[in-house]
């Protein structure tokens, strides 16, 4: 039946998607930001903040797998992990496959987290009462420059610098130059770059742009991600190795211990996903610096 | 402005895309299909034919050139080509680059091939005119059942077959019989192959089941294609070589000729396209054979 | 903001309204309708059954002051009366104010008046506590074929008879025959009949024919109802007195009593209201009677 | 099907039209304005300026019969007659039911009128080759500033004053001074003024606010149009007779000289048009004064 209730995301001016309500879960506002959840027939249950969808039950696993997975195994052992984001808790889940000792994640939004655990429980799958957990309620820019702490992978899963919004300052050469400092030796850091695509890679190339600055080794890759309806941007910064150095038998090894199977990432596709169509690779050579004093603009 | 004309397309009964049209090209119907062309902002002119998007000026390129290469590179030295289907002309335009001596295309709606001609020539780019170019006005099928030729590569780029609609005797196994007998030694066939998404690829999944009963080597392929909204998947089965087994070197050295610079294959990418996402991985092991008397069921 | 969740109406194939959501207040199912309530910029609280407006906060005034009240003052003194359907209770509220012993109330829907009651309390405005309130939850069709009652006014606020809905047999001849038989010597029937307009006027049309075919004096009349986006059609049969014969002095002094201002009907209104366009009056001629043989079939 | 173009109208910020498209005639964009010229399966051919509908082939009588013939009536008889604005001629087509002598039309947009009289001739009718017509393009308040005629009746048919539009200065006490000086002695204005409903009333209360500064006796009237999905007011400023007080005897005279039926207005239908809702007269005592100090800013 076409009538009835549906959400309208403007993916730009000139193109607007509407998703088809099937069941409404929550709707409602955080100290920061517009909370709606819903079902929907073709992705299961959905978050939107702020009118953009953040994930989908059919395939958050293809995002949250491309975001943790290529930067835990870019390092030899990660025993510390921070997250800087990471509201629904599957980017903590995926984190807690590994033998890691602690796993830091840092949001903003305590309300939001509260409601991601109540309504999207396959989202964080208990990841949220693990022993190795902290979770902490703070600006992550704030918690990072008052942190004693070293770790050996830094994830950074916050939404697009918004104008305006809480996530402006942390994705500045003076943000990543103070997670450099928190990083072990053979430290790794990825951030989510938002879209792969022809239209709109200005954000991943100033991202890449701005790392080189700060770290040795900065790679881009990519993953379709469906229910964003875009090919999906990456950027991994290393201090040790690099991530396409990584033995294919070292993968296999490591994931074979996970205790459920992975359902995107493979051994193989590790290595896939850092070969990029020739129009993204060449864009990423000419970004601008991102800094404190010139935060990106995002338009809405 | 939000006032004025959009292009509504129907991705599912859940998820409708509102393109918003800032010139009107074309409308009006062939013999075969509706046919709207018009002028998007993000996506520069694009082809609508029955309601579905077909290419898009932004990045026809993405999907031609994965159509065309990976298969034009598994064949040592392409002679005689032949594409079923292929309106627009890209997709000849693409297989011109390789030295071939004869490349024929075989559309039914020849009304179709006229407009794009007319509204769309940086699609085909002057192909049509190329002394090597035979076009053919015909249905596939019957065409390749009558031909004596014996072709290195056929490339299927026909759109997915609805029923009732003309390309749906187009997929079966009786017809991959009909093309493997009119292949060469080292003959490679691709097949445009919808969606690689986790929703819908039932249609990748039972071309891949189809192909195998006919084909000594068959691998499933992806890219994401940005204006279709989705990463999207082609079948390649060959008789020789194995399209992995194609040394980077040998892809290097063929490509560079090329008088134009392409703008998304790369030797590096052509073998990162072959490794899927676990989940496509797993449900290619589940498909059907399609056959003349049980072809597939699109849904419109 | 454009993003967000909307309502989706179809209003035909070829009209849709999108209705902007700024709260949800309830979305679910009875068991004879889906119910959606919710609140809109332009139109405040509205509640939508099967995808289709019922009544708006901004106007529900016109429609139920234009259902009750030329029917009211129609009759010279109605003591008892009786509401088919008037699920949300404002038709009640506007009966109640005119000196009435009884007021019957025959909804099929117990679970939807229940919602009304609680989300809703602006449109009944504690109607449904007033010891003249005579609530029923039954087939309005089976409880008049049942009741010993003489009713002076018997007004009709159903839901258009959707094929397979409950209200499939409540428009017909035979029914409007038993309306008659227990209605008193003056007795008055009102039936809202959906839209005016020039598109899609077959209800009314045919609710006319079959009006004239039971009772001596039938009379269309009509009002515009903002949140329908559609002038209005109502069909008033009487046993008495002409509708257009009441005298103007009499309704203003009838109305005078009443406790709150009214916000559309006025003395003037009332003889205004039954002069219809030319087109309208035209098409009255050329209805069909409709009977429990042959009842309406309206299109979803 | 759902797919294909579609219209989309911004009635409110909250509340989104989508028409159907069944057939594309004309987009463009003149010196003024973006005309869009498209058939419409419920409407027939629709007319649309910068994105808002001006009239369909359904009901546009509705609109232009009770624009032109209530003024008209209520001057015992007019022999000169100018329309400011009026583009489609279907204004035109109305007034030259009556026996007038001349008729000016004052258009500023030529390519406008070129573009109707081509692709709209239902609604002119031949009016423009009328030998009676005198067609103009020019500033309406120019030519009314310079013109040293006296006309019988002027009919306002303008667009909503939009910020920066051409209509802005057409609605200001200053400018209906100009009219006053340009009537007969039984001079008769009559303005479209938008819509009469609840929610956007605050135009014709401002129009009628303004009128009542200039002329002896000012009426609200309304009619409701299908296809503008609202009850339309129109405001009637005369030097003479009161509208309500011209006998149905004499409009019935005078109509039945008409040479094709009228599909709207009737006689009763006269006087039923002044009978105002009470929400609408009540506000109506609420207005502000248009000065050109303080002209109208309409929302788009």
């Amino acid at each position: 039946m076409l009538e009835g209730t549906w959400y309208l995301e403007k993916h730009t001016e000139s193109l607007l998607f509407l998703h088809k309500i099937k069941n409404h879960i929550y709707h409602g506002k955080t100290a920061y930001q517009k909370v709606d959840i819903v079902e929907i027939e073709a992705f299961g249950k959905t978050l939107f903040l702020d009118g953009k969808i953040q994930s989908a039950q059919i395939d958050e696993f293809i995002y949250h797998e491309a975001l943790v997975h290529p930067a835990m195994l870019t390092h030899p052992d990660p025993k510390n992990v921070i997250i800087l984001g990471g509201g629904e808790g599957a980017t903590l889940r995926e984190v807690l496959r590994h033998p890691v000792e602690r796993a830091t994640m840092v949001d903003i939004d305590e309300q939001l987290v509260k409601l991601c655990e109540a309504y999207l429980p396959e989202w964080h799958a208990g990841a949220f009462y693990d022993e190795r957990t902290n979770l902490v309620f703070a600006d992550a820019r704030s918690y990072m420059e008052n942190s004693n702490e070293t770790y050996d992978v830094v994830i950074s899963d916050l939404t697009e610098p918004l104008e305006g919004g809480p996530s402006v300052m942390l994705f500045t050469k003076e943000f990543y130059g103070i997670v450099y400092d928190h990083l072990s030796d053979d430290g790794v850091l990825v951030v989510q770059s938002a879209s792969a695509d022809p239209y709109y890679n200005e954000f991943v190339r100033d991202v890449f742009a701005t790392l080189k600055e700060v770290f040795p080794t900065v790679k881009v890759f990519h993953a379709p991600v469906f229910s964003f309806q875009m090919d999906w941007a990456f950027t991994l910064a290393t201090k040790g190795r690099d991530p396409e150095g990584v033995p294919v038998e070292e993968i296999e090894r490591r994931i074979s211990s996970f205790s459920n199977a992975l359902k995107f990432y493979t051994p193989d596709l590790h290595h896939a996903l850092f070969k990029l169509p020739r129009f993204l690779r060449d864009v990423l050579t000419k970004g601008r610096v991102i800094t404190d004093e010139n935060p990106p603009v995002w338009l809405s």
